[in-house]
């Protein structure tokens, strides 16, 4: 098969993309482990948590918002348990349906971040584009991520990190 | 202050970006773990030096390149040139200008993955963009970037990674 490789266009899109992403995900992570000594994703699972039904969430389910590996997701919420932000319920009846609930001082701990964290994403995000470009934004990565889940069946579950049995690396 | 919460707009902006980026770093990973067990930001590293003069760099621009600290990009350079990959020149007269260079066996590597790789980028993000999106998506990053850089003088050393002196927390 012929490579099709990328047009210049798509190449300035690219460079543009990856360095403004690790901009970002730096100044996100680096406020927040400033602040609370706590990775973007340790967050994002305490807001997600903050949000649903009773401040509960499937481990499944969970992984699958958060669109990463299960063990991965495992791993984190093993420490935030550690450090009271949340607590783990096992399902009796189905060992899958392992359970995190937020727990009152993770909601504190998050109620206290999100200011700032809000802050961070909005000067470094929001603030530099127009109210199109952040309709553009929504719209190029809903077509990115339908690309993955698809509408349906057509979703391959080696693309779906939270539907993957292992990792090939210790990273994931 | 009063905290800016985020519009509705710029929640589904936010919640669609982040589970994109998340799935489209997920899948150029494994790609290059599966095939090479090279995470996305080596392949970045030896891609960078094979477009540079003479295919070498000093390493605090590559960092700058890559938009990343000089430990972390020290540490990748190290499991490079351990592979073979590249090899570092030290500068005898100045200890920071330590300069990386792509060896044989690092262009014959990137050679090897550069087609798969691209086609990850191309089948995950732009075979699903319009030109017009294209065009959106570099607009966009170019501005998040412009935001931390600066157009010179006003931009703060401590939001550019390459320019921080130690990083407060090892994942970076």
């Amino acid at each position: 098969m012929t490579t099709r490789w990328l047009t210049p266009e798509e190449q300035r899109a690219w460079r543009a993309y990856v360095a403004g992403y690790l901009l970002l995900e730096d100044a996100i992570d680096r406020q927040l482990q400033q602040e609370a000594g706590m990775p973007h994703l340790y967050y994002s699972i305490l807001a997600n948590l903050s949000e649903a039904a009773e401040q509960r969430l499937r481990m499944t389910d969970l992984a699958e918002q958060l669109k990463i590996t299960r063990s991965r997701l495992t791993y984190a919420v093993t420490r935030l348990e550690k450090d009271g932000l949340l607590r783990r319920e096992e399902c009796r009846w189905d060992k899958r349906g392992s359970i995190a609930v937020l727990t009152e001082e993770g909601m504190g701990a998050l109620e206290g971040l999100a200011p700032g964290h809000v802050e961070t994403v909005r000067a470094a995000l929001f603030d530099r584009l127009t109210p199109e470009q952040v309709g553009q934004l929504e719209e190029i990565f809903t077509q990115v991520v339908l690309g993955f889940t698809g509408d349906g069946e057509e979703a391959s579950p080696e693309g779906l990190p939270w539907r993957r049995r292992s990792s090939p690396c210790s990273g994931s």
